[in-house]
């Protein structure tokens, strides 16, 4: 398998089903919209907005809990609407699928939010309804509550979650892969044959966390296995992207650590027998931007001034001890707090403040900036993309200060310079998401070890 | 409270995700299109047609197994479609809300399916999207494949999955009805205020099979609680209609069976404490329309031609034995036979041929003519719905023949006479579904079991 190696860049919408996803506080801005989140329109609009501006998926975060700690108090979270409330974003997938003709549509679902069974067969009537264009983020959860919300006593550890989400994956994937040999769906009004009895298989599935007979319910989508994400930066996190992931999201701190991160982990990739160009790396940037330098600073200072810093605390999750969930004070430093994943800002906070030890204080002031933040004109944008490019990064997740508006200013103003030198699709490749992204074959390559079950339940 | 109680009849559209739902053959029929259900343009299409025939809802039937013992072949029911491959009917919906402004959106999900605190989330998504349109089948499952697909060794007993659902149930109303209070939503941008903390709660919910912490993720959707289906026949499934249902749905064998059925549950419902007017009981039917007797009769013919046998006998349970997955000699009378729930067809089949015992290949044979086929002119299917308003059933859920044809002749061509004679509604009340139904509040009525857990978590 060849994979095109095209020197654009991929962009993603970053986005969560809530009224105050990572930019907290800036809901309360006049011209912000997230705040009617409830309102499916909303989605549908951005969407649009997204396909008019040849981005190539619109990205759903989504997290099954509260931050702080077990048994903590949640009332910054509510107050600040500090991703509470939020909703499911897999139930908004048809209605984007329906306004929208090309552009992906990726959500996150947790390993602990629904059985494999059911999630395979829900990715699999999305891909069939989009015609292939739906993403899985694959996450384990990190929130003490959202493993109090099913039924755990706490969080299971955190390798531990990665060999739980192993056979998580390889439930579904037998599912999407193994289930349904090609050619099974006849549908022949002439014959009578629905679907080829011979070719439809049980996966009988036994392993530690599951027991699933199948068949699966759903024939093949177009993708069959829907395109993988992952964002793991830990080591257990990277070793199960080399293994799995199609897209890994970064949030580096630093061209030259992406740079770093996306080597090592293309290393593990070949490691595993895959082509390590079957892997791209997208880093989430968010972006203000001025006709002028000086009206983005402008603007930057406008922002900066309703940004929520009760909000940035309770999101680092270091707001509330997590085993306890008693406050902590905010000039215990950072070092001395347990961190349990979630945040990995502490080595770029202290090159930020190299002289004196950061606090979880500093945390909060400084994670708005941290996060990959742009300000300048179209041309300067375009000028940093480039440099990101060049370090081998495939594409932006973009994420946002105000829903539509921080898309309708990318969009409007960015991408036609970006598309001016070529950083940028000016039109959609056809075919499904991964023909998209990657210029290949519709389903997983062949070295995908998904792959691996396909035929593998002949007989069954 | 006063629940209005309308002399029109309500309906609903009753489908599956699949291309044999329930008259097995039929997909082959050349005007047939439920065959490309894997679309979603069908299902939007049908929306559409049955908004314009002012149907009150488009309801999904759904199994999340295959026919058949544990073990046994399914391959009558690849070949013949039936129900397999089927999609998730939930995935639709939001495509549908988009599409329709008044049409109910109800669905059928099986505590099996999807963890509490999962489903109740995606519920107040799917509410918030349209408006206050969604309804909820509650069912148990009771295929032993399913069963199979979630883990279990075989299916849970009959009055043990009651008990299980009466456990979803309160952790899914407690979710809704109890976790935020009226009034916590706020998106106050000029105090900052998002939600109100003091009116959100944790539910700490404790049971015999799952512990849920809270708070609900989502804010209360416009009616909180979807409107809630029910179909059990069985003591168990009716006393839990009578305690949770607001529209019970049957499929009576006539006239007289459906009115003592509906009278018993009533009956039972006004020992909860409930208003007897707070449910509504719905018949499945479906139509067979000329424009003549003649006609109707001769396209009868027609599709009596296309029905199939072995799919029948696949979907009555009973080609299989269901502990030991062995095949069922289709001679093998049925009294013999270990129902397991799934057919309420055997005192009909009796009545049927009171001469001799109903075997098997009965049961297969005459359950097309059993499921409420009704076939005449327009006129004449009006004069028999009228006898059945008479009787006090209230809906009608309109089986199909084909997709989306059955409903298209059953819009264009009965609707308006049923009109004409105020058995049907012209146009759609205002408000949320349950406002549209019962003529009252959008959510539920205050003797409801689960509105006792309004104001319940109050300090958590």
């Amino acid at each position: 398998m060849t994979a095109a190696q095209p020197s654009r860049l991929q962009f993603g919408a970053f986005v969560m089903n809530t009224g105050s996803h990572m930019q907290h506080g800036l809901w309360r801005h006049p011209e912000a919209k997230q705040h009617t989140f409830d309102d499916v329109n909303l989605w549908v609009d951005l969407a649009k907005t997204l396909e008019r501006g040849r981005f190539d998926t619109i990205f759903f975060a989504d997290v099954v809990g509260v931050y702080g700690g077990a048994g903590a108090s949640f009332d910054v979270n509510a107050r600040e609407g500090m991703q509470l409330p939020s909703n499911d974003p897999s139930m908004l997938l048809s209605a984007l699928a329906i306004s929208t003709e090309h552009l992906g549509l990726a959500f996150t679902s947790s390993i602990l939010q629904e059985h494999p069974f059911t999630f395979a067969r829900k990715i699999s009537t999305i891909d069939h309804a989009s015609g292939g264009r739906v993403g899985w983020n694959i996450v384990t959860s990190f929130l003490e509550n959202a493993a109090r919300n099913y039924g755990l006593d706490r969080l299971v550890e955190h390798d531990e979650r990665y060999a739980w989400a192993e056979e998580y994956v390889a439930v579904v994937g037998k599912l999407w892969e193994g289930s349904w040999d090609d050619g099974a769906l006849l549908a022949d009004k002439a014959s009578g044959v629905f679907a080829d009895p011979t070719k439809v298989h049980r996966i009988d599935h036994v392993g530690e966390r599951y027991r699933v007979e199948g068949p699966h319910l759903s024939s093949p989508s177009p993708q069959r296995s829907p395109l993988l994400f992952q964002a793991g930066s830990s080591g257990a996190g990277k070793a199960f992207a080399a293994d799995y992931a199609e897209v890994q999201f970064m949030m580096a701190p630093s061209i030259e650590a992406a740079r770093a991160s996306a080597e090592s982990t293309r290393a593990l990739v070949a490691e595993t027998g895959r082509d390590p160009r079957d892997v791209k790396f997208w880093q989430a940037m968010s972006f203000i931007v001025g006709s002028t330098e000086e009206e983005a600073k402008r603007i930057e200072a406008e922002y900066d001034e309703l940004l929520s810093a009760d909000a940035f605390l309770a999101h680092s999750n270091l707001g509330t001890d997590q085993a306890t969930g008693k406050p902590i004070d905010p000039d215990t430093p950072l070092k001395d707090v347990e961190t349990q994943g979630g945040h990995s800002m502490l080595e770029a906070l202290k090159a930020l403040s190299p002289d004196r030890e950061p606090t979880v204080r500093d945390l909060a002031k400084l994670t708005a900036k941290l996060r990959g933040r742009v300000v300048g004109t179209p041309e300067q944008i375009a000028d940093h993309l480039a440099e990101w490019r060049a370090a081998g990064i495939d594409g932006i997740n973009v994420a946002n200060w105000m829903i539509p508006r921080s898309y309708e200013v990318f969009v409007d103003e960015v991408m036609p310079v970006l598309q001016d030198r070529g950083l940028a699709q000016r039109e959609y490749a056809p075919g499904t998401l991964r023909e998209k992204l990657f210029g290949a074959e519709p389903t997983l390559p062949e070295t995908h070890p998904l792959r691996a079950y396909r035929g593998a339940f002949a007989g069954r």
